[in-house]
């Protein structure tokens, strides 16, 4: 089965997965890499960006807590992927917020080129609305996603990574993965992960571990990170519901469930819906 | 009741509170945010800071790991959040350390206005020494606080905050808020907290989103998220305790305690005794 | 018992210990160092490390996330302690996978006298092929520690140690500690701990502080700090598996063993054997 097979490749290969990313989640980030099977690097400095990306798998670009340090290092890295050939994760944090964050997303979407970009509805509908005619982002793409509005959001992710030759995972109450041509529709996770931070973070690197591993099936293989993301979301959610503990705890357990991918409650849990 | 309308105020507003500030304790710090109802962005280039205070309730200036990059950017955040009128909160971690932590804090004070300063006893003794008169920082002014000295060190508190114009929060054994024209002191926490790296930090950052929702009752909302910190600690180690664990699993019930503020065993602990 | 005494004199004197290390694990670094008995200082300005160092009992220097601006606070501080004669602790943290990393790396190790030197074999392997002939560093010297290959590789410890005039701690499956005159081989520890990230960088951090309070006997002090590093990941993984739970519950349980040192069951299950 191939869900099977893109997680046993993970546990096989054990990708090296390269982060310039920020200094609040960078702890979790490495962590949730080793419990889903990958090996993480963090290293920033311009001098050694391009030797680090050359020993990975993927690398992922986290805009967090972004410097004009670390953004020349993005751009460094960032070609050197293209270069070699390794995926390219984006995740667009709080683009929108700054007028930094817009224009470095924008230069990197311009210099570089991505495998998969993630991002929350409105960090997805501002990258939209700056591709050509906007890619379908107006009045009528909504804020969320709820099932009255799916047929729409999975339009507007479909058209947007063509725009943007990027898989797109635009998360929310239901995740969305999107190519140009197929997409992917997630009913997994707990509202509660709003409550933990770096839960995007963390998606984005599973996604580069994934997606490094799967490099036949990026489509596919990130579909797969972000349903196992909110399954363990989901398990998290029940046990610390049983022992009336806290948000702490539960990401505790949201990160032990990511060790546990290859038992049968989590596979077992995944909600993937396939659309054409 | 005043208390309770103050816990409410902060979950019905979910305020957003930049924090410029560590990379040790900064996911704690959003963690705790989260937990008690607020909403944490943490931002730190110069490009982008001022634009990321003006989306926030409250802005939390932390020295931790400051560096000649990030004291430009506090500075300047620190001047837009004055203009737009929301509360800056200042964590002087370590003054008196070190020079540069000295110069750092001592401008910061020149240049930017507080509502609130939150220290350990000799950080706010390092701060009294440069105010003028030293506001009675002698050696008559212990560098603990307990039950002999207590009426000594709330006079300082209130001295120190008419002097800087900033709400007082002193923590130690007992914890003091004090303003021109009240005190608060606080029987809340243990001594076993001071195994626990960042709950100084993380307490700067639950009064920041404490005040950030009560505007109108500064010293009170300061001196509630103080206490509700302290009952956590308690409730933490009790629970250690109880388990035969230790000081990381203390951390997490701590973080899981905040999570919880809504419940009787947490608001019905508060220890805060008014003094006018 | 010296053991016994080693540990004692940490509680005793409560060291205070300076890092200047990577934004990935500091918050682990510093919330084991208070559990083992030591008080955690991070600051890496070029303007304030010197004095951090003054007030200091050793000072670690861990290239994680290095960068320029940190680099030359490294050499700053480094200087500072050698001058004041406390215990400098070097975490070459992935040299041989940069340029960047051999020459900082190589720089420090020309202009700073080290106390200890912990890495893993690999790490360890790269700074004796460059030590004047090599150290012994051939086709001989094993990618890993194991039984077959141990009195070879303890030789290359001692050697490596008389050459850069530092202990050498050098962890793998088997742990070797390396003095000019003698050695310790320590057997404890899980192959599991590597799911972890930052058990080296913590492992360096609980040396400092063991070696900081134990200037007189060094090397079995570094021992002590590796053995019961091992003895935590032992309890944790035992723990884990009882309860059916993942590595995040692992490295809290890693992390509160370590507060437990004092505690019979940890003590007594260190396992070091002495070598001449």
């Amino acid at each position: 089965m191939r869900i099977e097979r893109i997680i046993e490749n993970v546990c096989h290969e054990r990708p090296l997965i390269h982060h310039i990313t920020n200094y609040v989640t960078a702890n979790d980030c490495a962590n949730i890499v080793l419990a889903c099977g990958g090996s993480p690097i963090m290293a920033d400095d311009v001098a050694e960006v391009e030797e680090m990306t050359s020993l990975s798998k993927a690398l992922v670009l986290n805009l967090g807590t972004l410097n004009q340090r670390t953004i020349e290092s993005m751009l460094l890295a960032g070609k050197k992927a293209n270069g070699i050939g390794i995926p390219v994760i984006l995740d667009p944090v709080g683009v929108g917020a700054s007028t930094l964050r817009n224009e470095t997303t924008f230069r990197l979407l311009d210099e570089i080129s991505f495998a998969v970009i993630r991002g929350n509805v409105s960090e997805m509908k501002m990258i939209g609305l700056r591709q050509a005619h906007g890619c379908g982002v107006d009045a009528s793409v909504g804020d969320v996603v709820n099932e009255l509005n799916l047929d729409e959001m999975v339009d507007f992710a479909k058209r947007l990574s063509e725009s943007l030759g990027a898989v797109i995972v635009m998360t929310g109450a239901i995740d969305i993965v999107g190519s140009r041509d197929e997409a992917f529709v997630i009913r997994n996770g707990h509202g509660s992960m709003a409550y933990i931070t770096g839960t995007g973070c963390m998606l984005s690197s599973v996604i580069a571990t994934f997606v490094g591993a799967n490099l036949d099936t990026l489509p596919l293989a990130a579909a797969v990170a972000t349903a196992l993301m909110g399954r363990c979301g989901e398990v998290a959610h029940e046990k610390m519901q049983a022992s009336f503990l806290g948000y702490s705890s539960m990401k505790l357990y949201l990160m032990d469930a990511m060790s546990q991918v290859h038992q049968d409650h989590m596979k077992g849990g995944l909600n993937i819906e396939r659309r054409g």
